[in-house]
């Protein structure tokens, strides 16, 4: 079940693998399979002081003043032709919009002659679970407009809204391309609390292996190692996206912004030495555990050996004067029956001296 | 047996040792051994609304119209001379000829100088042997001719026939080298499908260990790594030829298919992802059956000794009170058979408590 | 509890969380959470003979001469303030600033119009819980004036106060840059006696395997694991700092430091090597001690394996003629009890003798 | 015994370790030990239909014409005052002529003023011991004239011989640089057979493994695994001698020649490849051999678990009813002794039961 | 005790750590601890026919000829004024000289303005307790003039010495910079001995694991892989440091010379590969010791489960007729001892035959 997360759900991947065997290049398919109930598209306008905030059905109005930011937040990608109408209405690339419902992409940026378009993956832990959900996030910015394109109705972009609303950060005051680093850094911020919830869940692991391994222990270790897997598969490109960003020369992005940017890389260099960090913490709790189980197992085994050990030669001893032949002189002894106990007793006190010799007991 | 997969069957490979051992570099041996009864070569011309298709013997004709595309799509390789002759009808380099029998290539793209040539590798899964079998496949381009060259007889390249015929994706209006693209394309997106079914296999697999390993799980592992090795040899050489391809400087080749090649690559470098991943997974997966079988080992011993270390103390009680000594007052009181019931039910609670304090039980 | 520190303790990392959902760029917050009692503000001026150290509180004064150098030594973060108002005071750029507070920085190097920032990791190393505490330590540099700034209230760069005091070393006769490379040169040396005391920690480890692994051994080892992936992961970026450090055009940093800031390079260098020998080392005494354990239950099970073949066929022997057969002939010859003792005593010997010859005893 | 092939044998190697440490650079040594009856030398002289070969002992005639080109084919380096009278003859550089006789060389490609040398590996498999055996090839091509010098007395060339002297593959029509080529070709052809011997070893490994698991199987993936090692010791440092080959801009190598090297090149990539495979398919057998041993032990615990479990208990029962106290009452009552044999039954049910609830049987 | 060898002995260590936590850069103190009970200084002084080689106490004589070349070998540290007053006496650079007493370096070249300095360590392998001892070596080369500089009294260039003596290897005829190319030389060939001899403790620890491993085995790998770490660290700088020399572009070392180096840098790679490959086999060792402990583990099992399987069942047998009930039937038959002894004899058998079919024996 959960190896699938890696590229995400079984009936996604049928229907992207559907695709792929027919279809020509430049055909707009949504390979994903989050169908909502309608789509939302969020038009937010921006210009000093000026700002709204709309919900909009699909007609794509014209900018409040000439100056105006616009942004559209769409969430949910299964209308295609929706998606391709408001593409068309701010020039986008056929191959862009191809990609944008196209929801396997690996994280990539694109710079068109007249646009800019990012491609990154968005995550939400679940923790009792264990598990990863990922969402493809498009960000295409434009002269004067930026579109955002996700999958699911969840409001990744809160804080910059808020931010837009209460004009901190003078985040007003600059243009598209500042509001598209925005977004892309709203996205990998994120990233941090996600491993902080696998950082979290490898405490708890820890914990628990030091106390007393259990059944499924070793079924977390291997979940969270495949949830470091998808991660590292969605933030190794990431590197070199931002890499591409902060030294593009497309004209949308202004060099103002691209210093961010640089803050920004840095931000996924960490990220990724987490990852790997993180990759590392988990092999080495695989190892506690194994050799956890193995301390057991020893301990296990001494238990047995030293009660063996002990009682099978005595009860031999028994069993020897169980039998019933005529002729077993000793039998008839006064004091026999305590002398053996005290052979016995002497027996058990020289192995167990003897275990303590091996350090057993 | 299997492992042979990695270059082919073992047939294939004493070939190919034979040739390799004796012949002088450039002269022509098919190495691979599927010999079937006759060698199908379908022609396929096409030019804006005109498309034809038709099966030739052994005579190339002249095209329809000097302005169509043809496309030879030639199964079955065994015939050498038929090959050859093909080939020096459109102007093949004897290097290239040898390439194309020489089943055992590594994928390549070589540049002539009025051709150019892909080798690259088919693959199928079976998922109930776990097995790989590859297909070598090479494709030439030159001014208005496709050569494609498969060893085997299944329709490799049946959807871009399709979209050739029904015109769809405006395929008939590109050139030659858009065709060769088509083809190339058309071999990568399959890689994507056996990377499903390998993934459908390590979900099973997984599945299995968790619920209770069985003693063939190991050798399913193995068998799929094996697949990963293989496909990794045949898919890591596949970068390099995107890259080549994607900025050849060779006329044959329009910047405008270049465009498409880039995608192409893009998917080249996501299934090197995949497979990279997936190697890791399985390793995961062989961790994974390797501590539940020392968890249940674990398991195993803690039962063993519990019971032993109960009743082997009891045994040898029981045993004490079955000797013949004369002389054992014990034996003669009233209550000392139930006395000693008693001492053996505090020896058992006594143990018992022992053990869920150790959280044996 | 351990791999928390990692990324430090978990309420640092909430704090950063915390930062990193909301507030945008340029924000200064302070994300660590050593909040002490007041906030130790030493200056230090020297210029030639002349040497002055004072506390101040939180009013910055003149320079007593123009040429003399400035080292104000800040340790407490916590008051965002009183950061801020000592860095304008000097011209730092905002992000330098935010830099200075965000205590979950990776080291790094930036060079500002009118200053250079150094951003470190200093590091104890508790030998009874075995790990490892990591305080940030910012380090800026502009023209005749240095600001080192950390979070506790430890001297860090006593040994460096002390030099100046004394004037040895020559270091008075030098600038702000190279008091910069001092202090620095000052916390990567500490960083090889973090790593002597992690070596003896796996020396005192290695005398423990090699005598009797215990129970806390393999926690241990996991221990140092950690503590040497979190030095790895704050030491890597300080190569690529040297490095720019030694080949910088900043006009503030002059030749001649550089010089010596080359040594420092190598230092580095070799103390990277060193934490990687030590990650190879603590695998190598993870596989001694699995092996060990592997061992000892090796010994263990063949001691019960002895034990338990030569008693378990005698008991059966002894069990025979303990049975209530009427009609057992042998239980009534004259020597029939001595032959069995001759027989039980030969079986013995033989299995002790092919013990022997399989090298179980 | 089998390491010290890594190293040739342990007579050699003392030898070279003799030579080491006394002899300054520049000294012919041989630190080989394999000393022949007497050397071989062959002459063979062709030029386009001309063709002779002849074997001379110690007088290096002039060519028959002119423009033929002479291959000396010496095999025995043990004569050194030989060696450097061939190798004066045809102006060989001392350094050179050291390298021939000190066999322990890295593979190399020398260009000197008016010569280029090869020092290569040729192995041999032998697949019941599984072990390598090495022997050194130096190749000398100058103006006109090749030299071979091998150790032993093994004709490596035969099939280059053969070529030459039935003039297959247009041989004799190129130059010396080709003949050159020919040689190492002939030379790395040869390792595709010992990858594929090694192949076939692994492939009864695995067999084995599946089947049942020997005592010497570990000891034959050792021995393999070091196979491997030294055969990558030998191919790795080829790879860039062929790039030096491909692109040397010695005018003793024909730009046509070079063409050539590119395919062989290619193969040297395939077999580089094909080691690190084949290492990480012994590795995978490893594990393989590692997981059966512990399932065996698994299906071995269990079985003793299953019938120690049911009869352990079952003992004491009888035990009980074998003991002697005058006050037994359930001894005398008349059906006792058949429902202890039913309450037994029912015991050995109730525990199969609860074996095969928790999948043991 | 032995992990401490990394960086050589603790006393060294604490000498190091209590330099480098105070002194500022440029300080001379000696950090080593071997304190001989007089330092010793050879000078050699040759030219063409002219050789002279006198012990010194602490004058620095006038060569006798000014272009003799002379050569100070100086064994033992301690007394760091005499190798300051040594130092000084021929210009050597400060940080030169610190380097010299500091014996903690990594290996280096160092190109001053009048001389350059290499920095290397020499090995020798104790086969008795497994240990590498390390011992620094600097030797400083400037006009006419090469110190050698060494913390122990042994004769580590006697070669080099009795060459010169002998005038063998024209060594007599070239300058400075050649001498120190040839005590470097002999510092490498050194390596080779001692990775021979690890090479011979390898092979008897093979067998000894094959005929059967030992509670020492594990410890001797163990310190086998600390010795090749060692080395490893040591010999990784060597690579850059040979590039450097043979590059370099000071006017000391003579482009004559730089040719050996070559030779001397192939020599060096070639140490570094079989390092690597014995750290492999090293590791391949340790798979086979461990892969051997769970083989004779599972043997000892399967002996422990036959005997048990076998007997315990038919213990509880004779337990049964051993009871003491008034109604036991079948105790009162005339051959139901035979009859039971028949009944056990094909229990026995049948287990043996399953035994079999299982293969456990």
């Amino acid at each position: 079940m959960r190896i699938t997360n890696l590229l995400r759900s079984k009936e996604e991947k049928s229907a992207m693998t559907r695709k792929k065997a027919g279809a020509p290049p430049g055909t707009m398919v949504y390979t994903g399979v989050r169908e909502m109930d309608h789509i939302m598209v969020h038009l937010t306008q921006y210009h000093g002081n000026f700002y709204d905030c709309q919900t909009i059905q699909d007609d794509f109005p014209e900018p409040v003043t000439p100056q105006a930011t616009l942004w559209y937040d769409m969430r949910g990608l299964h209308n295609v032709e929706l998606v391709e109408r408001l593409g068309k209405r701010y020039g986008m690339h056929p191959l862009a919009l191809e990609d944008v419902v196209d929801v396997q992409q690996r994280p990539k940026m694109e710079v068109y002659s007249d646009g800019v378009m990012f491609v990154i993956k968005a995550f939400a832990f679940n923790p009792d679970r264990l598990e990863l959900s990922i969402e493809q996030v498009s960000i295409y910015v434009t002269d004067g407009v930026v579109l955002s394109l996700q999958e699911d109705s969840g409001d990744l972009f809160k804080s910059v809204r808020k931010r837009l609303e209460t004009s901190s950060g003078r985040i007003r005051t600059r243009g598209a391309d500042y509001l598209a680093y925005a977004l892309v850094d709203n996205v990998v911020d994120k990233y941090f609390s996600v491993i902080d919830q696998i950082e979290n869940e490898l405490d708890k692991l820890e914990e628990t292996i030091m106390r007393s391994p259990e059944v499924e222990t070793k079924s977390k270790i291997h979940d969270i190692r495949l949830s470091l897997l998808t991660l590292r598969k969605s933030i190794s490109p990431l590197r070199e996206l931002m890499n591409r960003f902060a030294d593009t020369e497309s004209t949308l992005i202004t060099a103002d912004t691209q210093l961010y940017v640089r803050d920004l890389r840095d931000h996924v260099i960490q990220i990724t030495d987490l990852v790997e960090t993180y990759r590392d913490v988990t092999n080495g709790l695989y190892d506690l555990y194994t050799s956890e189980i193995s301390f057991r197992m020893n301990s296990v085994m001494q238990t047995l050996t030293i009660v063996s050990t002990i009682f099978i030669p005595l009860s031999f001893l028994v069993g020897v004067y169980g039998m019933n032949w005529d002729n077993m002189p000793e039998l008839h002894t006064r004091y026999g029956y305590f002398v053996l106990w005290g052979v016995m007793l002497c027996l058990i006190l020289g192995m167990l001296g003897w275990f303590r010799s091996r350090r057993w007991i």
